[in-house]
């Protein structure tokens, strides 16, 4: 708990800039999708902050953060709420600050774009179209989700079949940041300096804007194809990813036993199908539809993805893939979670095979192609039917001894894997720089020890 | 020598199509480039047609193709006659059917265009360009190819660094083909079956239309950067070129030892470096100046494509790249000529360095980096400075021996070397169903022999 007389202290401060007090309300904006996991839900659910902060300007964000920092009021940045690690779920209290009033777009132009961080994937991407661009990637919660959020909270997703993940070199172009310090700075990080804050769950500055590139606007078309097998399946999608004749957002291959669970889609195959869920753009039809002839497949939907995504009660088919499938999933079976795996890029599915023949249903195999580094690969969001924590513990180990990599799910810190036991870049030193105190997102980033503690600069 | 009274016959036969007999005329538009070989320059130099066939439509074609059937008369298609490997040159006379008045747009859309095969590169991209679309991947001779001719005899070029090469599934969707029979039908071949006709040289069908996926425009930078080393400057092209951040549409390694026969560019860096020739969308900009820091290179060009593209005596950074390095070294120094190699795509430039190693400046090495089926290499067109056949033999056996794969330039049949040995698709057995007299370009297809030869049928 803060103290209240910190916490009165610093409502005072904040002036006329919207504050949230009412309990149920600051508890809902103090969680994410956390509760995909039953180790997070465990560890998370009573977490909460003290009051939401709504700031409509930059200069209020950075107003908030020098009465934080006068206060010692912990701050732990929000966007859309769509993160599945408890990204901004303040593991000790303060205020969210809820970024999402921020929505501004600055510029469009020359195929970039710089806008606000609150700005909602969906909105964007409808302006963006109107001028003949789109998003690279987006996450399976493009409706809901914020850009600053993906950036900060996110790695991949749709789109990165194409364009590699956001940590790939150009894919975020920069930054403006607003630091925890007395006074605030405003940083503008370009380029590879944008690795400060990518994917550090705002731990090392607020995101207020960001320069991001853009993919040429295309007509996509949802295809979905029915294989009487999985590993059929994914041996199509591989093969169909390697094409660099066709242009592709969403390659994704679903295991016959999650199909059940996905509705509409269910209703298009026979029981025992496995499926590939994919974007593709209309000059790939031709060859795609040989490519699906010639694997022993057979095309059960195609839909134009835009139509979907704007047409009330229709699901456009992203929001069936990446980690959609596994809130459908969890829509029938609240007993079940998730893995996140990477197979490496020489001969993934040779693996893919292994995982199934040791798991079987244990872990009904969902995969995303994506390119990782340039090269191309799939990663497994596999479903789990979870038993106990232990076991879960227990089946992260086999994959990675068997040379699978994974980024769990399950750890509520930055830190969250095998692949990612270190912070990628200088992060921890960065934090030490914009967020002396370590007032921003506490607890997110394991190791981090502030040189001061926040009481100690409260009066 | 054709027989003058056949000539006579089919010239009768052509009615009012336009007909060039003037010898000299004739002789122009019998040759193309294939002079940048020694080999072929030997061989072909003295080939020529007894005239040019300028039909306007497709029907001008098919009642050409029957007075040829008719009359016994072989028949050459020619678009731009930019080709280095003769394939449009007549071996055997007759008559070259020039198609470049077949230059009309029947329709774009949806990312896609079809279009006559004598359409101009340049002027398609033009009016692709108004409509927000660009050609995936063109020659560096697109100032004065034709889209057939490229189809019908090239392989890749700018653009393969992102799209691969044109007989990568997807990058072809149709093509309309006459036939060489009584009475010629007209084909669609769509998908895969368009393998048929793609660099076949026009000896599988007089391609009249192609349908083409396209490429959404880009306003790309020609950007040159200059390296103190040439491994260093392959090195910086091989990690941009594996970056899914950056856009790019050309990436180029020049030697140090090229350099000197580059007009304009050879003025921006000092004696002894080597240049990455680039085309980078500008929102790659960021990242590109950071990776050439990175890499001790320092940009030295920074234009816009497409203005040194339209502007009067200024030249696109294409002009420099893919076969045009050739052409700018043979401006300065006759004797030179050139390789085509495909380093593997496992580590390519341990082998780059090892034929420098072996060859040193008798191989000036010149490096174009493509996808070849999806995986990222690079392919060699290194100068070589002739001596002798004999010892240009030996150098391609000697690159075959240790892995890097030759499409020999100095062969004038379509299986031009190790990696082509064999024709890719049944292209023979299509032969004998389109062309029963082989008529068609006869000699290029190595071991073509028709069922009948054309004098039977002569009457």
């Amino acid at each position: 708990m803060t103290d209240p007389d910190a916490l009165a202290a610093f409502v005072e401060a904040l002036g006329d800039i919207p504050v949230l007090l009412d309990p149920a309300l600051v508890k809902q904006r103090s969680q994410d999708f956390f509760w995909f996991s039953p180790v997070l839900k465990r560890q998370l659910n009573d977490m909460t902050a003290e009051l939401v902060v709504c700031p409509r300007t930059r200069d209020e964000v950075t107003h908030t953060m020098a009465a934080a920092w006068r206060c010692g009021i912990n701050v732990t940045p929000r966007g859309g709420g769509t993160g599945n690690h408890g990204q901004a779920v303040p593991l000790r209290g303060g205020a969210v600050l809820d970024l999402s009033r921020l929505d501004r777009i600055v510029w469009v132009r020359d195929g970039m774009m710089r806008v606000e961080a609150g700005a909602k994937l969906i909105d964007l991407d409808k302006i963006l179209r109107e001028r003949g661009w789109e998003l690279r990637m987006f996450p399976s919660t493009k409706r809901t989700a914020t850009i600053g959020g993906f950036v900060a909270g996110g790695s991949d997703g749709i789109g990165s079949i194409t364009w590699g993940g956001l940590r790939d070199a150009g894919n975020v172009i920069a930054a403006q940041v607003v630091t925890a310090e007395a006074p605030p700075r405003v940083l503008e990080l370009r380029g590879s300096e944008t690795d400060l804050i990518n994917h550090a769950y705002g731990t090392t500055g607020i995101v207020t804007e960001l320069e991001l590139p853009l993919a040429p606007a295309m007509q996509w078309r949802d295809i979905v194809v029915a294989f009487p097998d999985f590993m059929q399946a994914a041996r199509f999608c591989l093969v169909l990813a390697a094409c660099p004749g066709i242009d592709l957002k969403l390659v994704t291959t679903i295991d016959s036993t999650i199909v059940p669970s996905l509705e509409v889609l269910r209703e298009l195959v026979a029981v025992g199908e496995s499926l590939a869920l994919l974007m593709v753009a209309p000059s790939g039809m031709t060859t795609l539809a040989e490519l699906v002839s010639a694997h022993g497949g057979q095309i059960v939907l195609d839909a134009d993805t835009l139509k979907s995504e704007i047409t009330s009660g229709s699901v456009p088919l992203y929001e069936f893939t990446w980690n959609h499938t596994t809130l459908q999933m969890l829509t029938q079976d609240r007993t079940v979670t998730y893995l996140r795996s990477l197979f490496p890029a020489a001969d993934p599915l040779a693996l893919v095979e292994r995982m199934r023949t040791l798991f079987g249903d244990e872990l009904p195999m969902h995969l995303e192609f994506l390119r990782v580094g340039g090269a191309l690969t799939c990663a497994g969001l596999q479903i789990v039917r979870f038993t106990t924590e232990d076991r879960l513990a227990e089946i992260i180990s086999i994959h990675e001894q068997n040379g699978v990599s994974i980024s769990n799910p399950h750890v509520y810190t930055i830190e969250n894997g095998s692949g990612h036991k270190r912070l990628p870049v200088n992060q921890m030193g960065f934090k030490h720089e914009v967020d002396p105190l370590g007032i921003l997102n506490p607890g997110k980033m394991r190791d981090f020890v502030p040189v001061r503690a926040p009481a100690e600069n409260a009066e």
